[in-house]
């Protein structure tokens, strides 16, 4: 993380107490699940979604802040994504994340679960703590559930063929953009930023989190398995088709159908078909496009904001989210 | 539900309220998914911790309740409880509860871990409606963890046949007798009662919930699989040795060794011989001793409590836990 930020000291300096509040919240008596969760949370996380909080927090008057209330409302952000990462391996059944083992794999699928749960329960702590009784605290649970909400759809899709760009969109705006969104309304309000401030990072983090989103999907294609720490391509037979399938197979469904129409049974080599027909039918292109789509509606919306040195700093970690390879 | 209250109509009623309250709660786009978590809520569930609620409810000053923000609170508890059981299935793998189909055996692990997980965000959104700045807010996040630290203590102690009775308690504590107590607590502190009646009730739940879960424990072995709903006895293959086998084991570790060594690899007929060892070091008689030791408590203490009608209710309803056969 610390490499990643190096560039904006203050901004690293401010995750490094998001992190080190985190770490101080997962202690718990049982110590094995202590020391998974530890090592998840220092393992190589970005902390983009405090990140955000922290950006868009600049915008305000830094001057009446209580800063520890602001740590503790990023770190809740961190937490909430931990938690959704620890149910998704599960759900993925992925022996790694960040290159370190999971939390379901060292100590099974129950542990994981439950673990979650936990990491659930400290996102509400960290709620309570720093905003009891604000109207944020309903923001968060409504976005918690359009997270959940997002996982399901994206659940209920498995295994179709003729699922749409437009389902996948909804899909990704809950599992994903939603949090993002959240990060930066959040940091605004709560920075003390002017109404129109706060709806502009609204719309940015949303935008970003698309993006995000949709870059994610790309990598899965464009890189091996060792960059991005966890199997790639499996997802195929799983049932999950990410956006740049969907673009191709929008276009021309009778193609993949002999191959996807073998769900579990297909095999190493009709995934390498399937993937190549994508290819041809521009998948990959057609997903760049929409993220590039997303990508200028955040910079577009940046630009919209008023002048400040988060506006520069904001615009280079989008244009290099967008360049990113793992 | 309904029969289980026949006997207190104006419960039964509130206790109505609260499940019509949950089903609307539950109404969410993926239809399938809907349709079995409303499945699990109206299928025989006793909203025992509702039930509490309003029972220590009526010791406050009624005239100036909003009848409907206790229901919600009375809601937000069993939602909380229904989230526990579907990734409780999740974990035991069982493919019934309360008699129909679980969520995962359903629509799989998946699905059930973010149902679940949907719960959850449903229970703080509850609290939101109910109890916005409240104190209980901070009550609630403690009791959530209090749960899952419990389950997790409980799943560090599979296969240990080291194991104590102490150590046995402390997780029912967690994952059981804590949200009884808050239950409690909370219906004496919304209804308005007095704080030495809302301490009271906060030690009432927790005995029953400790008694509760012992005569859970004890049900698993006096009853047969057809009665309970749920697959019985396989828990000791899978290394959850409950009340009854814990005390045996701690009288005679040596009998026991043998067969339960061979963890997942013991037959029927190891088991039934767990079991007879269990039955002839007398682990049923004293686990409900100790059931009896704590419902007794409860009793005491519902003494205690200020002359009101809710009082002989919570005596006959302590009564009727203690001896139930499912």
């Amino acid at each position: 993380m610390a490499s990643y930020w190096s560039r904006y000291p203050l901004l690293g300096e401010q995750l490094d107490g998001v992190r080190a509040l985190i770490e101080r919240k997962l202690h718990i008596r049982n110590k094995s699940i202590e020391q998974a969760v530890v090592a998840l949370n220092s393992a190589g996380g970005k902390y983009l979604r405090p990140a955000f909080f922290f950006l868009f927090e600049a915008f305000g008057d830094a001057a009446r802040l209580d800063k520890e209330q602001l740590v503790t409302a990023a770190a809740s952000l961190e937490v909430l994504h931990l938690a959704t990462l620890v149910h998704d391996d599960v759900i993925d059944d992925s022996p790694l994340r960040r290159g370190q083992v999971t939390v379901q794999s060292r100590f099974g699928k129950d542990v994981a679960v439950y673990t979650g749960d936990l990491l659930f329960t400290i996102f509400f702590e960290l709620l309570l703590e720093s905003m009891p009784g604000s109207p944020y605290m309903n923001v968060n649970a409504k976005t918690m559930k359009k997270i959940l909400l997002g996982e399901l759809d994206q659940m209920s899709a498995y295994y179709r063929q003729d699922q749409t760009v437009r389902a996948y969109l909804r899909a990704a705006a809950g599992k994903t953009a939603a949090l993002f969104k959240l990060a930066s309304r959040e940091g605004a309000y709560f920075g003390g930023a002017d109404p129109e401030t706060i709806r502009l990072a609204g719309h940015i983090g949303f935008y970003i989190g698309m993006a995000f989103q949709m870059i994610d999907d790309l990598l899965d294609y464009t890189e091996d398995s060792e960059m991005l720490n966890k199997p790639v391509l499996e997802d195929i037979g799983q049932g999950i088709y990410n956006l740049p399938l969907i673009c191709a197979l929008q276009k021309n469904p009778v193609a993949f159908r002999p191959y996807l129409d073998k769900k579990q049974a297909m095999t190493a080599a009709d995934v390498q078909v399937v993937v190549a027909l994508m290819k041809k039918e521009s998948g990959l292109e057609e997903a760049r496009q929409l993220a590039t789509r997303f990508t200028q509606k955040a910079v577009a919306a940046i630009q919209q904001l008023p002048a400040h040195p988060s506006k520069a700093i904001l615009l280079e970690i989008t244009e290099r989210l967008l360049k990113r390879s793992c």
